[in-house]
């Protein structure tokens, strides 16, 4: 289909979004789709592979205008797969009783198609004050190395420095309108390896077993109330996700022992100051463990200035609803582009997000668009 | 071979013994060896087959005599799997330097050629005062569900109920004559499953970390110092021997949480109290806990009356040593035989069993021979 007559209907847009299977970290045409319509519309459009060559991620940013300030919508055109028990072909974007249906209706080819139908929308109104700018990925809902982060690097060498980021994933849990998403926790994995002395059970004092060393680690680990939360942010969560030993024989006291714990953490901690804690309490029990961390992302906040108020009433002005700023749920890629500029999410509703019968209302995706457009007349764009 | 010239040596039944590939649960021939041995000497050897059709257990209960008292000779000719390693094959019984090497010289095929070189030469020197039997069985290593223990109740079947037992099995760390075995620990496995609430680790409070409450359960267990040992048996101790929950996902919450435990117990405990202590550590934690009990044997102390003093005498007599009275190590087939008639355990040296390399001294065999000869003088029979 031609983009051009559709441009400003982000019903098309999504559709024709919907109808490429770029589950990731497949393209199958998604980012065209979006760079033929940005194209269409005077964007400049970069697109962008990085990664090991032949397993290139796909991504792409586009600008229009030198103006300030610099309005930057991001997201991504990757889904996660479909899974069973669709009512209809989850590639099709069939439309029924007012809802549209399809892996990615709300994470988030929906929200890309309302940002672009909504800049579609600005540009017919008139020229632009400031410039406009959209960095989206095709690799989020994978192990995003090469996706964000990436073009954000790329941008910083080329100057390319937005003054305020809105990034579209579904923030509202049932209504649009409720929750803006200003931040997000950190979350860092940690791998706890204990070493022992392997040996017969009914011998322990020539053996070591590491299990019961691990098992006062974990004790400690779990004990201690990381904080209480605190104004913008809920209370920080380790989780213990495995524990794995492996030993089959009855009689055999093992040789290793390994733990797993995931942490989301509010910006009371930094990866680093917790990776610290969790040797430290490792060091007590034992001299022959390893912690093996990985920081997924700090936490971090977007101070809650006039960008965000703006994105408040444009959100009110649509909706009815004054939107509460929330900290809560999970990691996006809003984590890398807070090292960049402000940045804050507001999208669609979530409630069927990587579930069978992913949708969305039309309704909503309209709502979207329009709220998209009274923030880029706040913000000055 | 013949054994009729040789049955008053017990390097000669060894090697016999060594050669038969009796790597449990095969027999090769080796209770047929201590069949035709008995047979010359006079025994009524009843070959038993236990256990389910096809993969029988092979055992032997041998009798001399019907007068009192009725010294019972008991052990197993089943070896463990040589493993990798040996200056020379295992299965071939050579005489090197003083020793002889092989899979089983030390456990047990040892104790049961002296006990039959014993019996040749105390035959020689006059007829029985009481009367001699053997239990001889080729599932020691294995399950052992159809070997001393089937054996023992043909026996109450036929009223076969000797006044003492002496097994065999090699009790001596590092010289001869320097422990006899009155008894052993009980040992118990449990495996503790707790079920909770899947979720992503995110949202922790829709979960519920059956891990968390797994290290709870674990910590306590841990913590409990179960006694301190009494004047016959070590300190009960309980072992993890493996924590399963084999989640490879870093974001989700598992499901369900598994360890395994051990317990080596002294009489200050049942196999029952345990089982009840740990399901009550369980269920303070969790109602969504299971704990799944199996005990291989109860703790079991014979009382050292005159039989133990007799078995002391004769391994001072020949070794000049006074053993010592111990409890420690793994289980044997004693703990079955305790409930038949009281027991003691005494053997050859036992530091290369289960090893590469496995040997006794021929110095040794031949000390044992005598030893079981002098407590059968002692002893009246």
């Amino acid at each position: 289909m031609s983009l051009s007559s559709s441009l400003r209907d982000p019903l098309a847009l999504l559709q024709a979004l919907l109808r490429c299977r770029s589950v990731t970290p497949a393209d199958d045409g998604a980012l065209g789709v979006v760079a033929e319509a940005l194209e269409m519309m005077g964007f400049t459009v970069t697109r962008l592979a990085f990664g090991p060559k032949g397993e290139e991620t796909p991504n792409l940013y586009a600008r229009l205008g030198e103006g300030r300030p610099c309005l930057c919508f991001a997201g991504h055109t990757d889904v996660v797969p479909p899974g069973e028990g669709w009512s209809s072909d989850p590639f099709a974007g069939e439309v029924r009783e007012g809802r549209i249906y399809g892996r990615g209706t709300a994470d988030m080819k929906g929200g890309v198609a309302a940002a672009l139908a909504s800049v579609a929308r600005r540009l017919e109104a008139g020229p632009l004050k400031g410039s406009l700018a959209f960095l989206i990925t095709g690799d989020e809902e994978g192990p995003a190395h090469y996706g964000t982060r990436s073009v954000l690097e790329w941008m910083k060498e080329q100057g390319e420095q937005p003054d305020f980021c809105l990034l579209g994933e579904p923030t509202n849990p049932t209504e649009m309108g409720e929750v803006i998403k200003i931040g997000r926790r950190g979350s860092m994995n940690a791998v706890i390896t204990v070493r022992g002395v392997q040996g017969h059970v009914a011998y322990p004092h020539l053996a070591d077993n590491p299990t019961h060393r691990l098992v006062k680690i974990l004790s400690d680990l779990t004990a201690r109330v990381l904080d209480q939360g605190n104004e913008w942010f809920a209370p920080s969560s380790l989780q213990i996700t495995s524990i794995d030993v492996g030993n089959s024989a009855t009689n055999v006291i093992p040789a290793t022992a390994q733990a797993r714990v995931n942490i989301r953490f509010n910006d009371l901690h930094t990866g680093e100051s917790l990776s610290g804690w969790i040797e430290d309490v490792v060091a007590c029990h034992t001299a022959h463990g390893t912690v093996d961390v990985s920081i997924s992302g700090e936490a971090f906040r977007t101070i809650a200035g006039a960008e965000v108020e703006h994105l408040s009433q444009a959100v009110e002005a649509v909706t009815g609803r004054m939107p509460k700023l929330d900290t809560g749920g999970g990691t996006s890629d809003a984590r890398f582009i807070t090292y960049c500029c402000p940045v804050a999410e507001f999208g669609l509703v979530g409630a069927t997000m990587h579930k069978c019968d992913e949708h969305v209302s039309l309704a909503s995706l309209e709502e979207l668009t329009q709220i998209y457009g009274e923030f880029m007349q706040r913000f000055g764009v």
